[in-house]
């Protein structure tokens, strides 16, 4: 990020015994900007909220948060904002300090929205783990997308997809997957493993409003294959059509095509150059 | 902690793009200090060199390390180290960086040992989820031991057992956990969840000198009740017996009080109060 601001400061410098260091202890979000508007922000701090209740954080300031990040992104025209919420500083162990003074960090880069394309995705061999106590939220601990992530370097294939123990697809790295089947729109449920991303969440009201079934269920990685149409989805990118999976290829597909156009009415811009 | 050392510097700042923070992309150890040493520190090294190259972290100087530690340790005479090594500062994205430069942080608090002393334990009812990508690592991704440790904050229990979805005895909190069942001394196996800790290790060692048969094993939270004797381990108070878990209380065991009595020889000090 080019920019950094801790708890309204401007710096880079975080206490080191920040429970978020020491145990992914927080949360995080990453946040298009376009047009110097933080894109869903009502929806990623929603998220987030939710995500501070479940795992008891300390309160934040809504109101001052949802300020900071409109007027840091004002400054960019495109890019990235980065949130990150902490448990803050405490003392060894795992206990909650006593009175917890939450750590907010915001990060900020410009940089051009990504234009409409298709992938190529590969399958990962890391698993992905099961944690119902955390499922669906972004916290900080994310160690097996990383080592997901790490199983190739070349440019080979620009996402990989991660199932779990038992064989049924979790997500990408850093995407949820889509699948077109039998007519209709298929997403891993997230249960105990998987992000509930806020794009993801967007592609899914509207297809409810296009009148698209939707159908959040378990996907065996042996089903995958038979898939009229499949897509990745992310904040950053909003919908990327896979347009292969291993020896597997597909054309962009009409379901794709229509989704990607509603995306794009949405503001995700980047969605306009599937039409 | 006291004081910090981080890459060699005294200091608490860490730079608030590393990827400890951003992703638990780091292991940790704590190492307790008795007499100016850290104790069984060739044990918590190898356990910590292991996960790098799982991790694919970027290699850190074995030998500075330890010398590092070692001085540290000297200034005080009883207490904790605490080592902390991340993949380093990063750009946004799990992908890794292409030239990584770890951070080593060291942490070191003065702290008289605790004395020997049967424990309260009770049932968390966080789930333990399953990792195969990192369990048996002290990665920095512990939020489901905080959440479970979250659970009671009076002093009714001191430890706190986990199960994961299967209903399975994963371990303690911040400990791993052993039972003495049909003359065998029985702990969780660790495949999927739970740490491989250093005294669960030491345990192990000292079980099998004593020509005591130890199985690693699945152990069922139902089964629990029917053990002979229980007791929970951790690096910086060795055996610690349950004396009571929900309504259920045991008295101090024959194998728990042989066990500890060898770790007090070993150098864990805290035991010796067991004979």
């Amino acid at each position: 990020m080019d920019q950094w601001w801790i708890n309204g400061a401007p710096g880079r410098s975080l206490d080191i015994s920040d429970r978020g260091l020491a145990f992914g202890d927080g949360l995080f979000e990453t946040i298009a900007v376009r047009g110097h508007q933080p894109r869903f922000l009502e929806l990623h701090l929603a998220r987030l909220l939710d995500g501070s209740a479940r795992l008891r954080l300390p309160p934040v300031d809504a109101v001052a948060l949802e300020r900071d990040l409109r007027q840091r992104a004002a400054s960019i025209t495109d890019g990235v904002l980065k949130l990150i919420v902490t448990r803050g500083p405490g003392p060894r162990g795992y206990a909650l300090p006593p009175r917890p003074v939450p750590t907010v960090a915001i990060g900020l880069e410009s940089r051009a929205a990504e234009p409409w394309r298709p992938i190529r995705a590969r399958w990962c061999e890391t698993i992905a783990g099961r944690s119902p106590a955390t499922a669906g939220l972004k916290t900080l601990g994310r160690l097996e997308q990383v080592l997901a992530r790490a199983e190739w370097s070349d440019d080979s294939a620009e996402e990989g997809l991660m199932v779990g123990e038992d064989g049924y697809l979790v997500g990408g790295t850093a995407s949820n997957v889509f699948l077109v089947m039998r007519g209709e729109l298929v997403t891993p449920a997230i249960t105990a493993a998987g992000i509930r991303g806020i794009m993801r969440r967007v592609i899914m009201r509207e297809a409810l409003a296009a009148e698209l079934p939707v159908v959040e269920s378990r996907v065996a990685r042996g089903d995958v294959a038979d898939a009229a149409e499949i897509f990745v989805s992310n904040a950053l990118t909003g919908i990327r059509p896979v347009a292969a999976l291993g020896a597997q290829a597909w054309a962009v597909g009409p379901v794709t095509r229509q989704l990607a156009a509603r995306l794009a009415k949405a503001g995700v811009g980047e969605c306009a150059g599937s039409c």
